[in-house]
């Protein structure tokens, strides 16, 4: 090797000298301008050439050769490793193709929703789901996470199952409050809704088997039971699931449903439909997944007993999720399966993502503790019932006779129904800020209905006022239920 | 009915009333005492019977019938509605039978290792991957996270991909520490390397696909991939894994390896070496799955640059954790995949967790925009290598000859090989309260080698000794490697 092609490496005092060296070493050595077999010149006329200390170019000579790149002839020096090479050329396209081809296809509606993102933007009022953070009595949850936040036993590993703490107080309120049926080991912590649902795909769904759901329905369970499974529709009747649709025998063993206040259209299935539900599941011998959406915000008295609670031994996955009595950005669910399903279930959430966040989980777990979820709960359904009843006023007061509004007992939304494409309605009011959701996206097979799923929760006075003259304002435009889906 | 029936109701008159009569009238409902068609008395008689407000009465029918439990019929009076229901028999015990069907089977020994759960203690000293948690700078942190805390923003919805400030800090650190090519455009944000490698699993494989991965391995991987494909094992050489294994052509799309510090044998795979696995990449076209873990604490001179970043366009998913360099409970990790691949990743997502946890996003952004981050990892580097140098110091000084270290590399643990079942010296310490792991358990093929995955950064000295006398004075037993797996 000339000489000339060490003096051609220019190092820059005020940084690392080693590591700049280390560089222009691997520089060379990677654009094949050292090829295998090149013999450097000894270490201390290196040092010399470029005027460094000898220790700094030993470290670096040391460090290449732990790493294979240099070698040392015992007797005849230093020499870039005989079976170094130069950079491969950019491997062939076919990667792209490959890449592609096992990413999900459009086989099933669902895979289509699956693919598709929401606007980056899903904080705007009327967002779905979003509640009302300015009511959130940050200050005392703040508290509450400090007392964690020193207890060095929770940065470290626990079980994915998540904290016993938690999942006792979760059972505590699940039975007062919901009528659910279940021990501490029956609770999984996920992360959010979305997790418990994913992890029920992960435990019962293989390629090409297929789940019945209620149509429309929740797009988050259209995507995580879709992506693997066909999903096969069931139609809904006065807004609730239409029990007397559900097929004598079927293959699928999941059906998923959202009894106590169904997603979008905010019915409830009364119960003899909750009985003849689980009659049907018994001897179809299908699972139910009960997502207990919304119920804490049932605005009629107590909310009604969940569908799991209403017999020993329920053939019933139930979830339900933080995301709405606290906030969603704590991403924290929990899934109550049955006994026999506990080990499955474990395993599956220690293999898609291992224990959920230790101080937040010890956190919740103190918020119920103290009384301040429900004090929380029972405040917002009080917040929620006036939102509401004044946005539907508004709208009532507002809006031509060609709009109706649905989903009555909706606790933290409304649909209307009205004489425009909802996607035009979406845009239009995303245009000033405000967000929703076109209800024919919540539709797996043919979308029956035009309409707009408006979440009054996140929405102050003024907000709603300007929904309601926005929408008000928008030319009537009957077209067809939109089939571009 | 018999005025009697009502008698028999007893009302605590220190609890809600409302609910208690609520929860008389559905018990009697439900198992049939008041079978379909059953005409209740007046509500006035029954307030009587009762001794309670008749308004309390008229508002517990009101949510019956709400429910279509009970029926008015005009003139006369309220009714069990006519299609009530008493409760059904237990469904079939069908149930258990096809819900365990579909669950994972042990299919590939990766499906065993799937269903394995740790011990429910893994924040025992020695504990393979668990950093020195008295020497994370706790307060420094926590002021971080109070300053998210107050954020209303960071309550709400964001994107799944995660949060834009993160992404970037996370691009800087990777491109000045880790030699990685990329922009936050390709990053997406993941509950820690699991949920990374569920989310390529996600992306990548339906069942029966197989993937290529090093054995021994991180059993993590094994989980995660190993849950829909099969695993086809890679052998190592020297520590690392040996790259003149991989076939010529092959149907898997995936391989899996720790290419700079192997887990858990420690070694580092040379520069040629890793042209030679990129070049096997391009010709075979499969996609290489680099798992960067612990690279932070390489000991000698500055880390080796990731595989990603030493060429354009590297057929490479590249993932990192937060778990070793902050703390495990905090679930926060990333992964950097081609801009042609971003959208199905964020998809699978989207649909299997959504986002991560808002306010530790923004706090891991703030650490490590601060150079709080580098510099913890900077005097944890000081810290684990001088806790090695003087574990291994103890284990060369108290083990007979019988015992070999290997893993010189390793940042956080080491693999020591001896004379007795790995099972065996692993209950052994564990029931003197320090963690370990079996290496035959990392195996996937028939394992070569019994011995101790031990995870120094966790321990103290006094720890350190102790686990070096227990070993010391385990008898020898030189049985067979296990093959009970």
């Amino acid at each position: 090797m000339p000489i000339a092609d060490i003096r051609e490496i220019t190092l820059n005092r005020s940084e690392a000298l080693q590591q700049q060296l280390y560089e222009a070493f691997m520089q060379r050595i990677q654009d094949g301008r050292w090829p295998a077999g090149t013999r450097l010149p000894s270490s201390r006329q290196l040092a010399l050439e470029l005027g460094i200390s000898r220790n700094t170019v030993l470290a670096v000579c040391e460090q290449l050769k732990a790493e294979a790149t240099l070698e040392s002839r015992t007797g005849k020096g230093v020499f870039v490793a005989a079976d170094v090479r130069a950079l491969p050329e950019r491997p062939d396209a076919g990667h792209t193709l490959r890449a592609s081809a096992p990413m999900p296809q459009p086989v099933t509606p669902s895979r289509q929703v699956a693919g598709r993102m929401p606007g980056f933007d899903n904080s705007l009022p009327f967002t779905p789901g979003l509640p009302d953070l300015k009511a959130f009595p940050l200050k005392i949850w703040n508290r509450l996470v400090h007392q964690q936040e020193s207890r060095t036993r929770l940065l470290g590993y626990d079980h994915p199952q998540g904290l016993v703490r938690l999942r006792e107080q979760v059972v505590e309120y699940l039975i007062s409050a919901r009528g659910v049926r279940c021990r501490p080991e029956q609770v999984i912590v996920t992360a959010g809704a979305q997790q418990a649902l994913s992890l029920i795909a992960e435990v019962f769904l293989r390629d090409g088997d297929e789940v019945l759901i209620e149509d429309p329905g929740y797009r988050g369970a259209q995507r995580a039971l879709g992506a693997r499974a066909g999903l096969l529709p069931v139609p809904l009747r006065h807004q609730v699931i239409d029990v007397s649709c559900l097929p004598s025998r079927t293959e699928a063993q999941l059906l998923y449903c959202t009894p106590t206040h169904q997603y979008p259209m905010g019915g409830i299935l009364s119960y003899g439909d909750r009985i003849r539900l689980l009659e049907w599941a018994g001897s179809t011998a299908t699972w139910i997944i009960e997502d207990d959406y919304d119920s804490e915000f049932y605005f009629n008295g107590r909310p009604i007993p969940a569908l799991q609670g209403l017999m020993p031994e329920a053939p019933v996955l139930y979830l339900g999720s933080f995301s709405k009595t606290l906030f969603p950005s704590l991403r924290l669910g929990y899934l109550v399966v049955p006994d026999s399903l506990v080990p499955a279930f474990v395993a599956a959430k220690h293999r898609i993502s291992g224990e959920s966040p230790l101080q937040t989980q010890a956190a919740v777990a103190e918020f119920l503790a103290s009384g301040q979820f429900n004090r929380h709960v029972r405040r917002m359904r009080e917040v929620y019932r006036e939102k509401w009843q004044r946005f539907e006023h508004l709208l009532l007061e507002r809006l031509p006779e060609t709009w109706n509004i649905v989903a009555e007992s909706a606790g933290m939304h409304v649909v209307v129904t009205g004489p425009v494409r909802d996607r035009d309605a979406v845009a239009h009011l995303q245009a000033a800020g405000l967000g929703s959701a076109p209800l024919s996206e919540h539709f797996l097979s043919e979308p029956s209905s035009q309409g707009l799923v408006l979440g009054f929760a996140s929405a102050s006075d003024s907000d709603s006022r300007r929904c309601v003259e926005l929408l008000a304002g928008m030319p009537a435009n009957v077209s067809p239920p939109d089939t571009a889906r």
